[in-house]
């Protein structure tokens, strides 16, 4: 039933999460080439503007090569779904580390530098 | 720097999801026993409240049964915020794979039963 998934207004946070992850994904994946892979150029144009924050706004290509060859398993040059998922799981799960990390710790005037 | 994590607004909607999965896991894990994990109860209620319309409303135990077994990988009983990523991601994923067929297909007249 396609419209439990994409089409009708999601009712939960975690029914939101897939659909931004899908609809981001995709937003970037039709813009040339193959529309349901990301390039490297479009690889490119998501981190910067949709994780620009998290990767530090770190736009010298040299990070998005490693982001990309870390990604492209099958060496085709093209990141699918699936890959680019395990990429924002991974995120996820080092986010959630730092989060409980810094909870655990609770010393808001320790500074860390890295 | 947490403030780039977790404590700002989320400036993309990539950003928006991560926030959401962390916070949605928390939400439950939070409740009983280790805070950290999800007990059968915390996931079975988890499973319930946020993804109710895409398990079918599925409220039986053995679907709860089913997904518990599947994602506790160290037997323990409790589901760790990375075995909760993958189930999430693997449910992005089928969505996704489910939204496109059903795009290349632009067949909105065929009705399919499950």
């Amino acid at each position: 039933m396609p419209d439990t998934i994409m089409s009708k207004e999601p009712t939960s946070n975690l029914e939101s999460a897939m659909q931004m992850l899908i609809k981001t994904f995709h937003k970037y994946s039709g813009k040339e080439g193959d529309k349901y892979t990301l390039s490297r150029g479009e690889l490119k144009e998501l981190l910067i503007e949709e994780l620009g924050s998290y990767l530090g706004n770190s736009k010298d290509n040299e990070a998005v090569e490693k982001v990309m060859n870390d990604l492209d398993a099958n060496n085709d040059g093209e990141v699918d779904f699936t890959e680019f998922i395990i990429l924002m799981g991974a995120l996820t799960v080092a986010c959630n580390d730092f989060f409980l990390e810094y909870k655990t710790d609770e010393k808001p005037t320790e500074e860390k530098k890295e």
